[in-house]
């Protein structure tokens, strides 16, 4: 494999290298190409099998397109790996996702091949029809292409976008990477529609081989291309009852073509690219092409972790013995409740396997509901069940959640409405970096009137909160817990309800030294634990260190009045914790509260500054943040 | 017109009286209910031309459906008064949109036959499908129909729920309320999409016909039905060159047919009302229908003002001499700006008038881009429109705002794009209520890095703030201003830089009289005209009165340190005024400051409770929250 690797991959520092290269070399760089993804990404785990789908695309993209003067914007970022070590990041390629490293998903920050911050789905079409626009506008003869997948499509953005691009002049090419997937299986009736358009691949191989030909020998005007494609269509949606919602709004349709033949992919771009007015390709791709244990199971091999490259097995580490995931607590709770409320039905924007709400979907599939990229109307669509009596329980990563914000307002808080929304990868998520950090959900949600909103500082903490909030609550209850692992290796505590707005002991003041300090930390969420092991350190260091009071708040909303006054009365100085904003987060709720009742006291907030978080891991994160264990004994040992 | 009004609708108090009747009174209803309409909006003013649109339909789903077990889910509710009026709220509705009078938009918490909280456009589908889907999942034999216009369609929110609908168990109608409109006219591939479609329709009249005459002579089963359309669609598609959407997504299409004639209506609505699955109907209706006014010109009559019902003159008060509107001023310093600077351009989801981009708009109409209802999309558009050299202009209402949220986070504020946000209706909006009053701006956008947050005093500082966003600052910029008029008669001030993050003293203190009060104001946009108010008013009864400081701190984000520290300094009691939420905004960010420099100090923090806020006239109520001139002069007089 390495005698390969030497050839052509090592040559290419930029597309312009690549750009000098005879056509018939590419089918050997994608071969190159996918071999260093593959062993890069078995030693240093990533986004693995998108990128795979990709690589003849990427190369073809980059030989036809003048990039960086061309744009390229990839939708979600996942796929943009062979993207990245074809413009110049090839050498540093091992750092990806480390701190300090190579960004997990393309961004402008790091290179002028990267023209938007990727991360969230369905951004790409909008985002390319502002750059085609300003291209426009001022004169400059660019080309400017957007790259989204099929699971992306489902996203309401998208829509927006192409709802959009036949309105405003702009001469943009939308390629459609229709691997019928996003994260899981792409869901829904866009799915059910481009699926039909692949059933009469046959005939269109036909068509296009005639248009290209007709196209080469120059026999074709553009506006006799428009003409045999539109005549095409009505005769294909005709025969196959299908219809191509892309022509219908006015947005000129190539394809399905096969996307993993480098030389045609090279053939199409350059036929199409120079057409006037916003065009879209529509390829077929295969996630994890090329490398058959990913085409075999391309979910699990969406993000693999370590893995061997000659056979495929994952290399995970035995579980045995260590604390679960919190998602998996979320996943096994949520199915063992509903089994005996048959009013729970479970709601996820294309995230089954993220969150494990798979372990419910398993055993009951009519209760679940995947309703792909499409955070807004998750939460819609729980509002209207919740509206007619059943109890949803919808679960969007943090940052996702983002996306649903004026439903929670709107649709779900404004009626009261019993929705239980698990906010999963709340706090530092880690290798995925800033787009995916859970910082911003407490202060945006802790404003929104008539939410519970609280954090599990463990499994069975998380356990208690979804008990209560799904069947001791009549209102929308918010549930955020992190990424990764809990801290119980016994978990499965019975189900028993929690005291609404209720916070607990962790910890009690030791002060036996004589010192007037009077500390306590006020904790939200998992943090706690590491509060927990701050204290733990300092008294196993010294015999009669001083040790302040520590409280689980549990709850940012409503917040414990039974604790802040006893806090305010008595202690000096209040410390709070959380993983999420400063700026009007749970420590400005402790504020709040203090100043709404009277009190002036010395208050230290830590928590994320305001300041976008980079990737690397989440240890790492916290503590070049100050919410490490260090961190937190030297605050203690201060005053 | 009084004695026709007599005739029948009087005595129609709940949908079952409706019912009572025979098919050929129906026109009748519907001629009464217009001018009742057109009676009471003349005088009571309203949403107005849209619910004119809707009598025949309003009309048919009350008889054919039996509501409220039945579920109608009204897509914005501007649509709902027609609604309104047949459901027990006739007699109260000359209070509609009165403070503690009938809410603006439909909401549960009046009556049972609102099914969902409405305001906001393209929620109806999602909403509606989680009802039919609680239905199907409890066994509850009820129909459920969403209706959703032809603008509310270019939503995101609406296609994630269209996608949805074919691949959950569901038997939804959905009525596509087609008048070719938004607020102002709808834009973008989806109306051109939509026009093709009526474009067909005589031979769709035909059609229809022969179909309904051999489903009413019972000679066409269920499956032949489909069968039918789906033949009909093909040919249409092959003969017209166009498709459809919705078919193609697996939902069972039917339209487009003419929605103003009740008994057709009625007709189509008992043929289709049973049918299994997901299925749309395509009405084409006129907003404003049956009053020519409003028919002439829908735009001018969404939401009137009062109106001589006669002559359907529009009777607005004179405004010479009056402080212009803020979205006035709005529009015109953009146009004055990018007269100057090519660079500027204008986006607005669907409210060019609504914002008075249209001042732009006329004279500039390639350099505006109207969106549609798309708020997600404006802006990532805009961020793409910056990323490549212009200075895009974003012009969405606070509440509205609340759905980029997500857009505003990862497609600008991440990569510090220079795109200015001006966030119109910020603070309490008045009689449109709780879904519409923009009090969430300041907690949610303040939480994230690399924004500039601002909100003018005046329109003269309106105007600075939107000189110093556009001209002097190449990042992330919002501005955030409220609805109606401003204060300055003399609004055209010079176009001057205002420094970043800097306010300004608007009044000294004044202390003549033994005491040790030292008190400051601390206020955040326009409110600070109510502080102002309350000084003079104190200052003005009494001689030797204690005033105290004040100022207008403009910048929300990054705050004054200057000031603060100022203030922290030689102030004992701090009070702070905004129009938005106290969890979380501008009394928070005072708050923390103070923490995180180490002052403790007496804070009082004026500003929306956690609740939501109910419709009225704005000054009541800001009287009713405590943000009028009387509540500030107790403050003062207090401490």
């Amino acid at each position: 494999m390495n005698t390969k690797i030497e050839n052509l991959l090592s040559t290419i520092n930029y597309p312009e290298d690549l750009r000098k290269l005879p056509l018939e070399k590419l089918p050997q760089v994608c071969e190159e190409l996918r071999a260093f993804l593959i062993d890069e990404l078995s030693r240093n785990p990533g986004h693995f099998a998108s990128s795979l789908g990709v690589v003849e695309l990427t190369v073809a993209l980059h030989y036809v397109f003048n990039t960086p003067e061309d744009r390229i914007v990839w939708d979600v970022g996942h796929q943009a790996y062979g993207h990245k070590i074809l413009t110049g990041r090839r050498e540093n390629f091992h750092t990806n996702r480390h701190l300090g490293g190579i960004k997990p998903f393309p961004s402008p920050q790091e290179s002028d091949y990267d023209t938007t911050t990727c991360g969230h789905a369905s951004v790409s079409i909008s985002a390319a029809l502002g750059m085609a626009v300003a291209a426009k506008k001022q004169g400059i003869d660019r080309h400017v292409v957007a790259v989204i997948g099929d699971g992306a499509m489902s996203g309401g953005l998208a829509f927006e976008g192409l709802n959009n691009a036949s309105s405003t002049p702009n001469d943009m090419l939308i390629i459609l990477n229709d691997n019928n997937m996003s994260i899981d299986r792409a869901v829904g009736g866009m799915k059910e529609y481009l699926h039909q358009l692949h059933t009469s691949n046959r005939y269109n191989r036909l068509r296009n081989k005639v248009a290209q030909r007709l196209t080469s020998w120059g026999w074709l005007t553009d506006s006799g291309k428009k003409r045999i494609i539109r005549l095409n269509n009505s005769l294909k949606s005709f025969i196959h009852n299908q219809q191509n919602v892309f022509e219908g709004m006015d947005i000129r349709y190539f394809g399905p073509l096969e996307g993993n033949d480098v030389i045609s992919l090279v053939y199409t771009l350059q036929s199409i690219k120079d057409m006037n007015g916003p065009k879209l390709l529509h390829l077929h791709t295969k996630k994890g092409h090329g490398y058959q244990p990913a085409e075999n199971n391309p979910t699990a091999f969406h993000a693999p972790g370590k893995f061997d490259p000659e056979t495929g097995e994952q290399l995970t580490k035995n579980a045995d013995g260590e604390p679960p995931r919190y998602q998996d607590v979320f996943g096994e709770t949520l199915l063992e409740m509903a089994k005996k409320n048959p009013r729970i039905v479970g709601v996820t924007p294309a995230m089954p396997s993220g969150c494990s709400m798979n372990i419910m979907m398993k055993e009951m599939p009519d209760r679940c509901f995947d309703v792909g990229i499409a955070e807004g109307h998750a939460v819609t669509f729980s509002a209207g069940m919740a509206k007619d009596g059943l109890i949803p329980v919808c679960n969007i990563y943090s940052s996702f959640a983002q996306r649903s914000y004026d439903n929670v307002i709107h649709d779900v808080a404004i009626n009261k409405l019993h929705v239980v929304m698990c906010l999963d990868r709340a706090g530092i998520v880690g290798e995925d970096g800033p787009t995916h950090h859970g910082v911003f959900d407490m202060p945006s949600l802790r404003t929104i009137p008539n939410l519970t909103i609280a954090s599990p500082m463990n499994e069975a903490e998380l356990r208690r909160l979804m008990y209560t909030a799904i069947e001791c609550q009549n209102g929308p209850f918010v549930i955020r817990y992190p990424r990764g692992n809990g801290v119980m290796v016994d978990w499965q505590c019975p189900l028993e309800a929690l005291p609404i707005g209720k916070g607990r002991l962790v910890s009690e003041e030791k002060n036996n030294t004589p010192t007037n300090k009077h500390m306590v930390i006020l904790s939200m969420g998992p943090l706690g634990n590491t509060v927990q092991n701050a204290i733990n350190a300092i008294a196993q260091e010294q015999d009669n260190a001083y040790l302040p009071a520590h409280y689980d708040m549990r709850f940012l909303k409503p917040l414990d009045e039974e604790i802040m006054k006893m806090v305010a009365e008595k202690y000096d100085h209040i410390i709070t914790i959380e993983d999420g904003s400063l700026n009007g987060g749970f420590g400005s709720a402790i504020l709040e509260w203090l100043a709404d009742n009277g009190f002036s006291k010395k208050v230290t907030r830590l928590g994320i500054p305001d300041k976008f978080i980079e990737h690397g891991a989440p240890a790492q994160l916290y503590k070049l943040v100050g919410l490490d264990v260090e961190s937190i004994i030297k605050i203690i040992r201060q005053d």
